[in-house]
C-alpha cells in the first residue's frame, strides 16, 4: 500500500463502519473518527496489525469545532497537504419510535444534528481534502459517501425524529453531487432498506434465517465498487436490501 | 363568524401568510405568528377592522420555548381548553446561493433550524390544539399545512443550506400525515415551485408578464381547498406552480 | 348553464365516472364516453332530466379510431368548432393479481393498453379542443384530468400488468402538463390511493366502516378544484386517500 | 469458462449491448438476441474467436411468438434445461421529439410496444431460465437487467412517446424485483441519465470532450457489479451519469 491520499470514516463501531474501514485500509490509510476511543482502537490496531495504516481520532460529527479539530489531527499525521481518495459519512442520528408528542425536543434535535449538522461538518471538513485528491490525480476518483436508510426516502408515523436527518442528509448528498461531480468529487448516497447483520442486531430477525439480513461486509464491498466508478459513470444513489426484503 | 376554534398561522409577513391569514380569517378567530410585530400588527388591525379577529403573537419559531410561549398567550385569550382549525406553517429558512465551502456554518444552522426545528416546535404546539378540534367536532378536519418548495424535492448545487431543512420539513410533514390522519387531523404539505407575487419579489422576472408568478391568494385558496377535504378524501401533497414554469 | 364549452368524461360507469359527470354538468354540457351504452345510458337521462345536457358516446378509447370517431359525433352534436373546458380521462386498465409468470400476453397488453394507449388517443382527440376553449376564453384554464391509482406510483409484487400502464400514463400527463401548461391548458394527475366507495366495492372493507373508503363525490370535487385553479396556480398531481388509510 | 449457465443480451448493437455481451461472455456463454443478424453477426464472431462462446438469434421482443422462438432456438443450442445466470434487457423504444400533437399513433405504439411489451415478453422468457439457474445454483444470483434512461423517471414536454414505454419499463422491474427477490432473482434497473459514448452518438456533445459521455464498457461493468452482489444485498436501481452532466 502505497497510496499518498487517506480514507476518512465517519461513524466507525463494531458493524458497518467497521467493515468500510477494513476494506478502504487494503488501499489507503484509514482515520477513524468516533466520539469515543472504544469505538475505534480495536479497530485501529487490527488494521495496523495486518499490514495496513489506521489513527482513530475521538470526534463529535455534530460539532464543527470537533471536527475541525479532526482534521488538524489528520494534517499533523499526514502533512499539511495530505489529500482525500474517500470520505465516509456513516454517522446516524437516533432513533426513537414514539407518538410524535411524546418525542422530547433533545431526542429530535440530536437525531437531527448528528444526520444533518454532522453531514455538513463532516463535508465541510473533507472535500478540501477530496479536492486535493482530485489535484494529486488519485487514482479512483475521490469519493464522498453518505450512509441512508429506508428513513432517507420514506416517512413513516412515529418516525419523524429519524426521518427528518436522513432526507435532509440525502437532500445534502444530492446538492454536492450536482456541485462537486464537475469538479472531479464523486457524492453517492446508499439507501440501506434492512436489518444490517452486526453485534447490535444479533438478536433481531433471528428466528428467521441469516438471509434476512445486509452483509456489512457487503455494504463495504458496495461503497469500494462506487469508489472505483470512473468519471464517466458515477451513480448517485443506490438502495440496498436482502433478497428476501418486503419493500 | 361564530367559530370557536381558532387558525394559526406562522410566518407572517406582508406575503403569503397574510393572504392565508385573511381566507381563513373568514371563518375562524386567528393567530398571526411572527419573530416582530411589524410583521403582523397591520395585517391584525385589517382584519379586526373588517369583521374578523386576529391576534398577533411574537414568536421564533426555531425556539421551542418562544413557541410554548405563543400558545399560553393563545389560551389565556381565547381559554385554556381552545382547539384548532386549522394550523398553517409558513416559515422557511433562509436562501443563500453560494458555493457550498463558502456557506458560513450558522448560515447552515439557522436554516435547518427554523425549517426543520421550527416544524418540529409548530407541530408539537398545535397538534393537542387540533386533536381538540377533532373533539370539539369542526366543521372541517383540522388541518395541518406546511408549506414546501422546489427544493423540498429537488436538492440544486449551490441550495444544500435551504434544502436539507426543506427536505427535512417536507419528511416531518408525511410522518405526521401518517400519525395523525387516523386521528382526524389533515396534515397536508404544499410544494410552491416558482416565485410568488410578493412585495419581496416585485421587481423579479418584472419583464416576462405577471403570469409568470403564483398568486399569494391562489395559494390561500388552495390551502382553504386542502381544509374542506372530507376526511374520506385527505391530499397529502399538492404541487403548484405558474402554467408558464418550466419544471 | 349557458357555455359553449363541453365537458368530456372517459371512462362512466356507477362509480365515479358518473360522479365526475354528474358535477361538471352543473356547468357545462358533458359527453359521457364508455364503451357500451348501459354504462352511460340513465346517467346521461338523469343530467338531462335534471336541467343539465349530456350525451353519451359508445367508444373504446384503446382504439385510435373508435376515439376519433367520437369526436365526429361531438361535432356533430355541438358544432365543428366546440371548445372543451375539461377533458377527464377516467378509463382504467384491468386488475389481475396473479404470479408473473401466470399472467397471460393478452391481460398485459389490454390492461397497459387501456392506461397507455387510450390516455394518448383521448389526449390527442381532446387536446385541440381544449385548446380551442383556451381560444374562447373559458372561465376556468380547460383542464386535462386524468385518474391514476397506488399503482401510479408503487409497482408492487403480481402487479406489473396494472402497474406498467399506470406508470405510463402518469408519464403521460406530466409530459402533456409540460408542453401544454405554458399553452394554457391544465393537465393534472390524481392519485387514488385507496377504494372507492363504489356499487362495485360495496362488500369490499364492509366490516370497517364507511370512512375506509373514499367518496367518489369527493374526488369529483377535488377534480372540479383542480379545474378552477388559475393560470398563476396549477397543481399537476395531487394524492387522495381516506385519513384512516395506512400508507 | 465452463459455466453450464448462460447469459442473454436483447438489444445487441455496436454499443451499449455490445459492451455488456463481451463483458458478461467473460464468464458465461451468451445469446445475442436483436431484430437483424447484422447486429450481431460481427460481435459474435469476436467472441467465438477470442475464446468465449456466443451465438446470435434473430428477434424482435415487441412481438411475443418470435421471443418464444429464441427460447426455443436457445433450448436447442443448450439444452432444454438450461439455466440462466444473467438476463439484460437492453431493447429501447423510439424517440420522437415532437409537438404531441403531431406524434404519429404508430410511433407512440412502436415505442411503447418495445419497451413495455418487449419488457413483458423477455421476462417471461428469460425467468423460467433464472429461476432455473437459482436451482442450479449460480456462483452469483441469476440476475435480470434492465437499461433505463432519464426518460425513466422524468417525463419531459415532447417526450411522452419515449417516457410513456420508460416507466412502464421501470414499474415492471420494481413489481418483479419484489416478486423474483425472494425467489433468488436479482432484478435491478439502471437509469443511464446521458449520452452513452457509441457509434451512434459519434457526433454528439463532440466539442465538449469526451468526459461529457458515459463509457459503455463502464455500464457493462456497472451490470456485472450488480450481477456479483451477494443475495443479502440486492440494488434494485443505480443512476448512472457523466459527472459533469446537468442534472
Amino acid at each position: 500500500m502505497t497510496s499518498k491520499l487517506i480514507a476518512i470514516v465517519a461513524g466507525v463501531g463494531p458493524g458497518t463502519g467497521a467493515s468500510i474501514a477494513r476494506k478502504f485500509a487494503a488501499t489507503y490509510p484509514v482515520v477513524l473518527l468516533a466520539r469515543k476511543p472504544e469505538s475505534y482502537e480495536s479497530l485501529a490496531n487490527e488494521i495496523n496489525q495486518s499490514g495496513g495504516k489506521a489513527i482513530g481520532v475521538s470526534a463529535d460529527v455534530a460539532d464543527s469545532a470537533s471536527v475541525k479539530n479532526a482534521v488538524e489531527v489528520i494534517k499533523k499525521e499526514f502533512g499539511a497537504d495530505v489529500g482525500a481518495a474517500a470520505a465516509i459519512y456513516n454517522a446516524s442520528g437516533g432513533f426513537l419510535r414514539k407518538p410524535f408528542l411524546e418525542i422530547p425536543e433533545e431526542v429530535f434535535s440530536t437525531s437531527l444534528d448528528t444526520s444533518a449538522k454532522g453531514g455538513f461538518n463532516f463535508s465541510q471538513a473533507t472535500l478540501p481534502l477530496l479536492l486535493k485528491g482530485v489535484e494529486q490525480k488519485s487514482q479512483h476518483p475521490p469519493s464522498l459517501i453518505f450512509t441512508g436508510a429506508t428513513a432517507s426516502v420514506k416517512s413513516n408515523a412515529q418516525m419523524a425524529s429519524f426521518a427528518t436527518g436522513k432526507w435532509a442528509l440525502r437532500a445534502l448528498s444530492q446538492s454536492l453531487a450536482r456541485e462537486f461531480g464537475p469538479q472531479g468529487v464523486h457524492v453517492a448516497h446508499a439507501i440501506i432498506d434492512g436489518v444490517i447483520d452486526i453485534p447490535r442486531t444479533k438478536e433481531w430477525l433471528k428466528d428467521l434465517g441469516p438471509e434476512y439480513k445486509l452483509s456489512p461486509d457487503g455494504i463495504a464491498n458496495d461503497y469500494w465498487w462506487l469508489h472505483t466508478q470512473p468519471v464517466t459513470n458515477f451513480t448517485w444513489e443506490i438502495d440496498l436490501r436482502p433478497a428476501v426484503e418486503k419493500w
